[in-house]
């Protein structure tokens, strides 16, 4: 086994439930954070996430899951926590300063053997490699929200990483669960993302020049597809503010158009998706998940 | 009830189809086709989709579906077939010639209150509507490949169109089976191809460039949406030959270049999908269908 002493840097949201889908398989856990506090809430995250990967993921029982993550360790202390350490996966917020002042101090504590993983979803792999001392064992490792059920974990090398890491991290992502999806070439969005947007695009197209109704847009998708959701189910799960901001960071003046439609309609009104119970739809039990939906 | 006496125009792949839901849905049908020749064929391929309903939809029996398909009355004789007809729906080849040949001569000999209908896919209902002596009286009525399992009826008003008939149709649809979907505007494609086509289009952006393989990317979009078909599954259904004519009709040199692929690769190797066994996937079981594809 290439790598068993994994570091997970950045203990928020992803980073936790990445460190958790390490330490139910196997894996010996480190968790960095910035701060006492930081680290205090990462081992919180943990705790909470165990109860929900344990509902959804049969094999794995509470008590053995529990087991797990007590073994897990939290620090602040970056130097001390890479020691030994055969792979980090670094999961700290999106912004390129954060990434560069996290990767240039990881490349001056970490041992030299140590190999580099970026979550990161929106800037690409060779951006931050200018960042780190060992751009040859530098890779992106990409997990999506609900990691443990939304289990794809893309891998995406730049141009100055080892010809092997890859299918390295391919075998590291199927011992922690995970399904490896290799993007062979440098990709913004990887792969999920490049197929998502445009079709959230698409169907916000529709709704936001009055073409159709955001249920009658899904319930065509779902007919057609045998989906379990249409693009606007899946706007609400990825969250209303979510989409707005990313679409502020296009030009285009549709994109705008909708952004400001979703601030004014959805966002103004704490109407934020499934984490607030409406967006779209109101949860639990959306009308789209009712055996009526389709007829 | 508006629409009882239902004529169906063209009675191949779709047109078919449209006669059979119809008559098992306890309409009056009369299928028009060019000659006696075609008129038979319809009549072949109206028995045999009636095999593959009663397969598909439980609640029909194939007892009551070969006494409805009994009832259908075929003709090449467009002026008498028109006599007392409620409702037209026209699903001749998708050639603006042809339509318009078909719509001056339904317009000559209907009767005054028809209502006429088109299941044109690619052009819109405005430029179908100046060959017809009753604009107001006609709008598109969209039907999909494999009417009673994809049951969605997209029903789309040019401008001209009467402000009821919409809500009629959406009537009408709801009586043969079908789900009405209420296009608002004149959009090409209606719904369902306004958003299924730039998904396929960045699934086939992400192999033609040689980013990630068809079954990687199939995999990213089933577990993240828990679909059963990714893009490459949905472009074997609707067949290979078909993806690549769509191309063909778009400019940008991505297009061009990918339907040269699609041909070179599957259609003259006559792997055209679904239909001829190999595609993307071979059939039946595919791999993407087997249990340990998502592992």
């Amino acid at each position: 086994m290439m790598f068993k002493k994994v570091l997970i840097a950045g203990g928020g949201v992803l980073g936790s439930q990445i460190a958790l889908q390490n330490a139910v398989h196997g894996k010996e856990v480190t968790v960095y954070d910035i701060s006492d506090d930081a680290v205090a809430a990462a081992k919180k995250r943990v705790a909470s996430f165990k109860d929900l990967l344990v509902a959804d993921i049969k094999e794995i029982s509470d008590e053995q899951a529990q087991a797990d993550i007590a073994k897990i360790t939290y620090t602040s202390d970056l130097a001390s926590a890479l020691k030994g350490i055969d792979l980090v996966i670094e999961a700290v917020p999106e912004s390129l300063a954060i990434k560069k002042n996290f990767w240039n101090k990881a490349s001056e504590a970490a041992d030299e053997q140590t190999v580099f993983a970026t979550n990161s979803s929106s800037l690409l792999p060779s951006k931050i490699a200018e960042f780190v001392d060992r751009p040859t064992k530098f890779i992106a490792l990409h997990f999506a929200n609900i990691v443990w059920s939304h289990n794809t974990a893309e891998i995406m090398a730049q141009p100055k990483t080892d010809a092997d890491l890859p299918a390295q991290m391919e075998t590291f992502a199927q011992e922690i669960g995970m399904v490896p999806i290799l993007v062979k070439k440098e990709q913004p969005g990887y792969v999920l993302n490049t197929i998502l947007m445009p079709f959230l695009s698409a169907g916000m197209h529709l709704w936001y020049h009055g073409i159709a109704d955001p249920d009658k847009i899904d319930k065509t998708w779902m007919i057609a597809t045998g989906s379990p959701y249409g693009p606007f189910g899946i706007l609400d799960v990825v969250g209303l503010r979510t989409v707005g901001n990313i679409l502020k960071t296009n030009q285009d003046a549709e994109s705008q158009g909708i952004a400001e439609k979703l601030q004014k309609e959805f966002v103004d009104q704490g109407k934020l998706g499934t984490e607030t119970g409406e967006g779209f739809y109101k949860y639990p039990n959306p009308s789209f998940q009712q055996a009526d939906f389709l007829k």
